[in-house]
């Protein structure tokens, strides 16, 4: 499921093979993304405000897709609309980052609302971690049409 | 001054030259960048959201930069801790981003605090805009080090 995740992402978006964006691993809570720092590195020595907004932005969205395909929904429109990150200590290692799954509970919503409506939105938070310690947290709201 | 600030970013931040960022344009109130929609591109053929937050995170960077430069600081350190982004309509053209430069009056309070304690911080806006439209609003707080 993530190598075809990343094969998606690299192949339809190129800026995110550009970043070299790796879909590590998934289990029922999160979804593990990572970069190397050095294609990420701004003028500083640390990890690009861009690159890391760009990470959790698109593991958020990943997160999303791969849930709404697993409610049976192939071929959804996934789209942020909303996000806000804040960056509380600079990066200065590989970049990881955890996204954290709609839970199933939210899921049972989305999925009555798309049978519904045909539209629904999540909320999804996406964290930047480096030695136990949260670099970056940043939450995106992403709206999904079928 | 806009020659020398696209070099520096390319060359201290590679992610700004993998997505061809262009510092194209300065008045009194805006810094105008861009960049092209090929490179930044999404699954839907519209702008990827990750690369509208990269433009507008390190243009905004970029007006504090420059801004700060000009108060006499030339080895700054100047770093985002916040930030929010609305995305409100697909980008669909090349990528055009307006960053508002700060005001006299807010350059004033930083040159003071940068004087009485080495620190200060600026909130700048940067938007997307196409066909006069606004697609992406983006508000950071920058901390600037001297």
């Amino acid at each position: 499921m993530l190598t075809k995740l990343e094969n998606k992402l690299h192949s339809e978006i190129p800026m995110t093979k550009l970043i070299q964006l790796h879909a590590k691993a998934i289990d029922d809570k999160k979804l593990i993304t990572t970069a190397p720092l050095e294609i990420n590195i701004n003028d500083k020595g640390t990890g690009f405000a861009g690159s890391l907004s760009t990470i959790v932005t698109i593991s958020a969205w990943s997160a999303c897709f791969l849930k709404v395909e697993e409610l049976g929904y192939k071929n959804s429109m996934i789209a942020i609309i909303k996000s806000d990150t804040a960056y509380r200590a600079p990066v200065r290692k590989n970049i990881y980052c955890e996204t954290i799954l709609p839970s199933h509970e939210q899921l049972e919503v989305v999925k009555e609302k798309l049978e519904l409506k045909g539209s629904a939105s999540l909320k999804i938070k996406s964290l930047i971690i480096e030695d136990e310690k949260t670099c970056v947290e940043f939450e995106g709201i992403y709206v999904i049409k079928v």
